[in-house]
This record gives C-alpha cells, sequence and structure tokens, in this order.
C-alpha cells in the first residue's frame, strides 16, 4: 500500500490533545464522539488509501491538459472524485441544513489530511469547494447558499478562489478586474485571472468562481474590491443549467509540481462579459475572502503535515528494503537494511518528529476553531477564537517550510534512488514546495503573525499563549525523566519566544524593519514552540495511558523527546537571530546586492 | 545577462583569505601571480557568461536523450564544449607535461565554480574528465598517462567513474562487476554499473571509462576491487581509435533535475567482454577511486557554491523588478520593488551570506590543497594535507546543504512564479537536490569527518583548527563594532564545536550509534563555523582594505556581520542535538517505525 492513514495518531490526538470528549458535548455535536469520530476516519482511510492514494504518482506523469479550451485530467480523476462526493466527503464539515455532515473541524481536519496526504493535486479541488463554501455562508445571500451551496456539496459542481493577477499576487491593492452593473442585478466582469486551481477541469458540470473584482468606479486599494460568483455555465434560478458564462480557460501552468492540479489562466468577459453575482455587499470582498482563506490556509498547513507524513512512509519502506554497508554498533554482521544505520534513524526521526508534532498542532488548533463557534459559553468562545487565529499561521507558515525539510530527507535517505523520478520521492520534494508560496506566502503568515496577532493587542495573546506552555511545562518537570527532557526544552523555547515578544513590542512602530526582518524567524520559533509543547502534552497523556497500548505510546514519547532535544533548540538559534541581528538584516545597501 | 561570474569576490579571497602571493611563490607556481589570475577570470568569466550558461534553462527543457544506442545532448552542448576544450580550460588544473595550464587549485576552483553555476549539467562533463586526470596521474602508468591525458585535455575525449551498481551505492564491498584476464595484460569486464554520469554522449569522439571491478578470484568487499581504463572505442597503441568496445548505454535516467546530463546504465559484455586495462595493482582500486572521489567532492562543493550564487543572482533581479506593496518603513509611498520588503533582504541576505562564506571556505581549502603539493617545506605540506583533508567532507557536506536552503529561498522570493517552470528558479531547486547525494552523500561525507578527520587522531586535527580559529576570534574581539559582534558569534560557535569533539571523543567506540547519529549535525556545525570564520578573516580584511573599494569593503562586512548574527548562532542547536540527544536519535525501535 503506497499511503496508511495515521488514524491511530488521529485518535490520540483527538482524545488526549483536541478534548474530543469536551467538542462531542457542543451542541450540535452530540453525534460526534469517539466511536463515530474512530468509524469516520477509518472509513475515510479506506477510500484514500484504496482509490484516491495510487492516483497521486500517476498525476505527475500524466498531468491535466489543455486542449480546445477543455481541460482533461489525469485518467481516474472523475471517478475518484466522483467516489469522493458520493461518500459525503465535501460535505463533512459544512452544515447539514444544506446537504452537509455537521463534522466538527476537529474530526474534518483529520479526514482532510488523508485526502491530501493521498493525493495533494486532486485534493485541491475540494479544498478551494470548501473556500468557496464558507464564503457563502458568512456573505452570500439566503438564495445565494440555497441555489450553490447542495450542489457544491454534492460534488454537481465545485468552487475556485479568484484573486491573483499579473500585477497583483500578494498585493490585492492591485487587482484591476472590472465589473459593470448591469442594473438588473447582475454585473459583467472584465479582466485575466492567474493561478487559478482548478480554474477548469472535468470532474464536475459547473464551476462556481469566486471573483475579486472592482465596481466601476470604486475606491482605488484593497477599499474598492468587491466578491462575485460567476459561474462558468450560468444557472438558473431553480438551479437548472443556462448558458456558457464569458470565462475561459485560455492556459495552464507549466509547474515545478502538483502538476495534476491544472493551474488556469482565466480570461474574464473577452466575448461580451462575463455574468456575475455580488456576494454581500460592495468593496467588502477582501473582508469576505479572509474567510475563505483562512479556512484555506489551515488546510494548505494540514498539507504540509499530509506530504510529510506520506514522504516519511516512503522513506521508512524503502530504509527498510535497501541494503547497504554494516551498521556501526555491530548489531547486524554483515550488510544490513539502512534503517539501521544511525543517521538514517536520524533522519527518519526528525521526518517523524516534525510531521507528529505539526499533527498535534493542527489538532489543538481544530479543537479551538470548534469551540470559538459551538461553545456555549461567550467568553469561552472569543478565547478560543483568539486562540485559533494566533495558531493559523502558524499551522499555515510552520507546517510547511517544516515539509520542506521533511520532503527533502525524504529524498535523501533513498540516496541515488530518491532523484530518479520513478522512485517517487522527489514528487514530494517538488510538491511541497508550492505550500509556502500559496494562500500567502511564509512571509505574508509571519506579517500576519507579528502585526494582527502579537503587535495589535501588545503581545497579549502571544504571552497568554506563554503562560498556557508554562504550565505543561511545570507537570512535565514534575515528571519522569524523559518528561523532565522534555520541560527543559520547552521551557528555554518559552523563554526565547517571550524575548522575542518583549524585543518586538519594544521596538514596535519605531522600528519596523528590525521587527519585519524577524517576522519570519519569529513564526518558525512560535511554530516549532507550539508544536513541541504539543508533542509535551501528547507524552503525559502517553505515560499515563500507556497500559492501553505500550508500543504506541512508547514510541509517542520517543517522538516527543527526540522533537525536545533535537528540533526546540533551534529556537534559540532564531532568538538570537530575531533580537542580535535585526541591524544586519536590513543594513546592505539596495544597491550592494 | 542570466550569470554574472562574481571575479571581484573571488579576487577578494584569493588576495586576501587564500594567499595568492604566497602560492605563488611555490615552485611550478611562479606564473600565477595576481595580474595572471585576475585575467584568467576574466577571461574564463566571458566564456561562461557568453556560451555556456544561456544554454542552462535550455538544457532543461531539452534534456539529452537516447536513441538506437547514441545520446545526443542539448543543442548548443557540443558547440559549447569545443569552445571549452579550445580554451585549454579542461587542461587549467593539471600538469603543463600533458597539455596542462598547471595552474594552483585556488584560481582552478573559482574558474570550476564559475563553469558550475553557468551550467551545472554541462559542467558535469568537465568535472568527471578531471576525476579521469586524477586516478591516471595518481596510478596509471607512464604508457596510460601519454596515452590518455593528453586527449582527455585537449577535449578529445572525456572520462567517466564507474562506481554504482544497482546493489551497490554507498556499500562499494556489493560491487559485483568481474573482470577476467586475458593473459595478455588486458581484461574482460562483465556487469552492469548504474548513474554513470556522462556514460555516453555526443561530445567528444571517445569516452575513456574509469570502472571498478572484481577480477576473478579476488577477495570479498572492498579488498578485491581493481580499477580498470575500458574506453568506448578502443584506443591503439599510437593513439588512434581502434574497434568500438564492449559497452553500451541501454538506458538513461528520468531525473528530478541536471536533466540535460545523461546519466547512463550502461551495460558491460553482453556481446563477449568489454576489454579493460588495469590501473595501478589490482585490488587497489578503491584506493586509487578515493583520489578520483576526493577531488570530485570538492569539486561538487563547488557546485554547490555555484548553483547557490546562480539562484542568489536571479532572486536579486526579480526583487529589484517586482513591484508588490508598501514598505513597511515608509520609505517608499506607494507600491515598491520587493526588494524594499525586510522579509525580502533577509532571505537574499541569507543566500548571499551562505554563498559567500561556503566560497571563502573553499578557498581557503584550496589554498591548503596548494600547499600541501607544492609547498617547500614537509612540515608544512603534511600540515596543509591535514588542514585539506578535514576541509573536503566540510566544502562537499556543508556547501550543498546549504545549497539546498539558498535554492528553496531563491523560489521563494519569487513567489508563485517560482513554481513556475518557465521562471528558471525552481530549476536550480530541482538540479541542486543531487549535490547532497552523489560522490558520497552528506552521511557518508559526515561519516569521513568523523572517523577518519576527527576519532582517529583523537580529535586533534579538529582542536587544532578551533585553535586557528581563536586566534582570528582574539583579533575580532580586539576590533571595530562588527568585528566584535562577528567575535563573539564566533567564539560560541567554536565552543560548540569541542564540546562535540570532547562528546565524540569521550564517547569513542564504546557508543558508535551516538558519535554518528550525530554525524552529520557535526559536519553541519563544523562546515557552519568554519564558513563563519573566513568571513570573519574577511571582515578584517574588508576594513583593512576599505580605502581600495568601499562599497565592496562594506558590503562585505555587512554579509560577514549577518553570517555571524543569523547563521552561526545555528551552531549552539546543533551541538544541543548532538550532545544532549545522542540517545533520543536511536531510541525508537526499528519496527516501530
Amino acid at each position: 500500500m503506497s499511503y496508511q492513514a495515521p488514524v491511530k495518531d488521529m485518535m490520540f490526538n483527538l482524545r488526549h490533545l483536541a478534548g474530543l470528549d469536551a467538542v462531542a458535548q457542543m451542541p450540535g455535536f452530540e453525534d460526534f464522539g469517539d466511536e463515530t469520530a474512530q468509524a469516520v476516519l477509518e472509513e475515510c482511510a479506506r477510500l484514500m488509501q484504496d482509490v484516491v492514494a495510487p492516483l497521486n504518482h500517476e498525476g505527475d506523469k500524466q498531468p491535466s491538459y489543455l486542449k480546445d479550451g477543455k481541460v482533461t485530467t489525469t485518467t481516474g480523476f472523475p471517478a475518484a472524485f466522483k467516489a469522493y462526493a458520493e461518500g459525503g466527503w465535501q460535505g463533512l464539515q459544512h452544515p447539514v441544513e444544506f446537504g452537509g455532515q455537521g463534522a466538527p473541524k476537529v474530526i474534518a481536519a483529520a479526514c482532510n489530511e488523508m485526502l491530501q496526504a493521498a493525493n495533494m493535486s486532486f485534493a485541491l479541488c475540494p479544498l478551494l469547494t470548501d473556500g468557496a463554501v464558507e464564503a457563502l455562508l458568512t456573505a452570500g445571500s439566503p438564495e445565494q447558499q440555497q441555489l450553490y451551496i447542495p450542489k457544491l456539496l454534492d460534488g454537481s459542481w465545485t468552487g475556485t478562489m479568484n484573486l491573483t493577477e499579473p500585477q497583483a499576487g500578494s498585493d490585492l491593492a492591485l487587482v484591476r478586474t472590472r465589473a459593470e452593473p448591469q442594473g438588473d442585478g447582475t454585473y459583467k466582469l472584465f479582466g485575466t485571472k492567474i493561478f487559478i486551481t482548478y480554474g477548469e477541469h472535468d470532474l464536475a458540470e459547473n464551476i462556481i468562481h469566486f471573483v475579486l473584482a472592482r465596481v466601476v468606479g470604486a475606491p482605488e486599494g484593497v477599499k474598492g474590491i468587491s466578491l462575485f460568483i460567476v459561474p462558468k455555465v450560468l444557472v438558473n434560478a431553480d438551479g437548472s443549467l443556462g448558458a456558457r458564462n464569458d470565462v475561459h480557460c485560455v492556459s495552464l501552468e507549466h509547474k515545478m509540481g502538483i502538476k495534476a492540479s491544472p493551474t488556469a489562466v482565466l480570461q474574464y468577459g473577452d466575448h461580451g462579459g462575463a455574468i456575475g453575482t455580488l456576494v454581500g455587499q460592495e468593496n467588502r470582498g477582501l473582508e469576505y475572502m479572509f474567510v475563505m482563506m483562512n479556512a484555506a490556509r489551515y488546510g494548505v498547513g494540514l498539507q504540509g503535515i499530509a506530504i510529510a507524513d506520506r514522504a516519511y512512509q516512503k522513506a521508512v519502506a524503502y530504509a527498510r528494503d535497501r541494503v547497504q554497508s554494516r551498521p556501526v554498533d555491530g548489531s547486524v554482521a554483515g550488510s544490513a537494511s539502512i534503517i539501521h544505520h544511525p543517521d538514517v534513524r536520524r533522519m527518519l526521526m526528525t521526518m517523524r518528529a516534525l510531521t507528529e508534532g505539526c499533527r498535534a498542532m493542527a489538532a489543538t488548533a481544530a479543537a479551538a476553531f470548534d469551540a470559538a463557534h459551538h461553545h456555549p459559553d461567550p467568553e469561552t468562545r472569543q478565547q478560543n477564537q483568539a486562540f485559533y487565529e494566533f495558531m493559523v499561521p502558524l499551522v499555515k507558515g510552520y507546517s510547511t517550510e517544516m515539509s520542506l525539510e521533511v520532503t527533502s530527507l525524504g529524498v535523501q535517505v533513498h540516496g541515488g534512488m530518491g532523484f530518479i523520478e520513478e522512485t517517487g520521492a522527489a514528487q514530494y520534494y517538488r510538491d511541497a514546495k508550492i505550500l509556502t508560496i500559496y494562500e500567502g506566502t511564509t512571509a505574508i503568515q509571519a506579517n500576519d503573525l507579528v502585526g494582527r496577532k502579537t503587535l495589535r493587542d501588545g503581545g497579549a495573546m502571544a504571552r497568554a499563549l506563554a503562560q498556557q506552555i508554562a504550565s505543561t511545562e511545570a507537570t512535565l518537570l514534575a515528571g519522569s525523566a524523559a518528561a523532565q527532557a522534555v520541560g527543559q526544552r520547552l521551557r528555554a523555547a518559552r523563554e526565547a519566544l517571550l524575548a522575542v515578544v518583549d524585543f518586538f513590542t519594544a521596538q514596535g512602530k519605531a522600528n519596523p524593519n528590525a521587527v519585519y526582518a524577524g517576522s519570519v524567524p519569529y513564526l518558525m520559533l512560535a511554530g516549532n514552540l507550539v508544536a513541541g509543547w504539543q508533542l509535551g502534552r501528547a507524552l503525559l497523556a502517553a505515560e499515563s495511558e500507556r497500559a492501553s497500548d505500550p508500543a504506541f505510546m512508547d514510541a509517542k514519547c520517543a517522538t516527543a523527546r527526540f522533537y525536545a532535544e533535537h528540533i526546540l533548540p533551534r529556537t534559540a538559534a532564531l532568538c538570537d537571530a530575531i533580537v542580535g541581528g535585526a541591524e544586519s538584516a536590513v543594513a546592505l545597501p539596495l544597491d550592494a546586492f
């Protein structure tokens, strides 16, 4: 089997880190207790392992292609999408009233990780559709919700996000696509959108584009951007399909990775105007798009975890199989499989620890999301919302940067074979590189973390987080030798975080360059720390639950300790660079580069 | 221009770090003083920039291909190879008596970096030919040297290294290719060799394969391996070409990167036996091959530096050009080119500092090589040889691992455009990944560093190196504010190195797993430190020579300080992981992965 879903690890996280029992007591989640979660995860694992995962390498070899304006996806993709939709997976996290399952995010996120691990290129289509549904739920009219959401959930239609234009990438203020009101409540759109994931494909009968554009006469900059629904095929009021709309795929990008996923250049209005309807109010498009983007950012973080796990599994299998050289400890008399060699074990442990650490972080963030939306107590909701918002850039930024390291190690474990495309390890290395870029580069995540999540409240949320970590630390330091080892590193890392927060809040607006030059290192520090913290919690749980599954629990403790001893110490170097190197980061004159 | 050779930086290194004046006083190098060096580097730069570099992206798009047993390289490669050979570049570092230029390695290495930066796939052919010449100079008979070296230097023929077989990668003890003595001084070879770079091509009229094989009846393991010359076309005693030999390219690998470089599977002896002649003595093949490999390992280190520089140059150009968002410091009123953004500057500085640091390290190592071979004093020769041997795994291991980070940042600076193949940044990311694998993976380099270079002499060479660093440190700490800032970080990093050396020598043979689990982190620590040390020396030189070129010297100081404040602190984390995490690295039972 090319992919084995980590159901056991996910259930461990749900039970011991994400508080599944507590989530299942929140209004609306009563049906999602332990047994249901286990059943859902196992059912999802089967579909992903058996149907979706085997198409991953195939998609790399035989990517989507454009001919006569039509995109044909990899052989097998349409059938897999049908199976995915018919299984109800697209609706898993969405409201029951529109045909969804209403599952909490803690469960949906686990399933989503499996989907992404099975086939990231394939999974991008559902991921974007989730974003479209979120936007409709946030800002769509009841009619729009009723017209579009059920079809998006049953797989009849899919959704896209249209932000980027050639001159407008990270900077959406530069968006130029034009929307002309027609007087009948509709608009005609004109412009070019690029990097549109699944902007054209053959998986569904319609594609619902969510498009940022400027209504004629709107203000300059981000305050003049509105959000529109522009279906590929127009939708009548009764939900039936009408005429083909004036939006056309004019080319697909030739990418380094996620090749099976068609990345379209879409041309709006070349033949008279693409008909669109406004979502919410005019000039509030960016606000709505951020709702989609925040959901998508968390999802991209899961992609990082997913591809890291896939790379890890492949590397372990190769390391067990490949026989080369005698172990240095003399444990095997002759040549042994390379998993016996200490450096291979170190690489595999690094891959494993980073993956499990980020998975634990994401599970905890998902629990906060659920509490923020479903907990009966308003104050608890608010606290969880603040926690979740702090976590989103970490889940997105740290998990994806981590996936670059893990997929690189995955190739490395394979030696020369890793560089040969047929082996498959190289695909993960190529695929992963998009993750630190799309849905906001790591720098954009870091700007968000520094500006909106740290400086705006004077470091309050960051310090509250450190307080929570200190509490876990205290328990660890009073525990077993392993717990103490983790607790010590956690303390040092937490102190590094606080030093940076103090530095940032002191520099504040006086020295923005110093603060923002440290933004990505700060994100890496905070992500590293939070993942390590969650593994610290995991160690405590694994020790107390050891009897239930000794081998699994011991492995969890070993992984947590490895993370603490090998990964957490990086935080000190990051702190030094941020605080001690703020000047040198921006000292070189621009013309000297 | 797609590549601008860093001649100024190279000359700075030659003058102030590698001691070119002293090198030019050694017997045999009298003609290679400052003026000659400058002229050679400028001449080389022109060829690389104008002829070789423009073919790099083309080679990625239109790789070498195999048809009817013949390999056709990328359009333009044969003409470029002709220009390279006719310019005398293949002979630059080789003896005058065989038609070479006899240049010192300090100069040859600079030219080699340019070649690799211009076009790594192309440059692999000369790199392998250099290795073949080295092997002949070390172990070839006078007749073999006379017969082969002049043709290898004038570009008529090229050389290859044939080590790997499907079951024998890092572990050459498993080599199975068989050599049967024919009684006339020749052997017939039978077997399959894989991953043979430029094993077949159309750049030259003949290919001289250097092949590891086992003479029938030879001992098992590495002690039964001999080295053979097996020409593609047999060579008569007068140097004219004879019959086609029984070695054939049966396929080319489909690789993630360096696509233009044909990586061949070679079949020996399928039609009666490939005729070969022994190099040196039977069963000493591995020893000779190590001579080739050590030259090649240094060369691969240069490839890391080269591709890093190319990626840096491309990223700088894009960052100057791409306009997106307002700078946080308000230095520009509207949207500005992204080089104004602090995180982009941090990324570019990281790329620049890593590249210049490794280049400085490589230049110093080359100077030691020259002194080891040409210095009149035997003791000085011996000291330099020990220093050089310690440097080889650092130049190879650290520079190539660094190139992964730099090429990844290179893509990142480009944002979404970086992921599009037409942009070209992705090619560097894909190409670089082979560098940590071939000519010995980073783990193999680290084993060499730990076993042969550190434990064998009880840490003496490592401690002697630390002593040299301490001396630079003292000068820095007595200097300017910038010098002190560098000196402080250097001291911490040197102490981290010594802590690891103490740990390794104390654990010694009692706990080999703990030592070897820390081997790659130790290599990364030592490489980081040595590169930082050389930049510390560079800062001192730049300060004292400031008047000669203020802008360049100031930039050097800024880069050195950035390296010290942002890169050197990583050594502490590595030290912690090695010393504090030795147990956890190998704690997980093998069946728990």
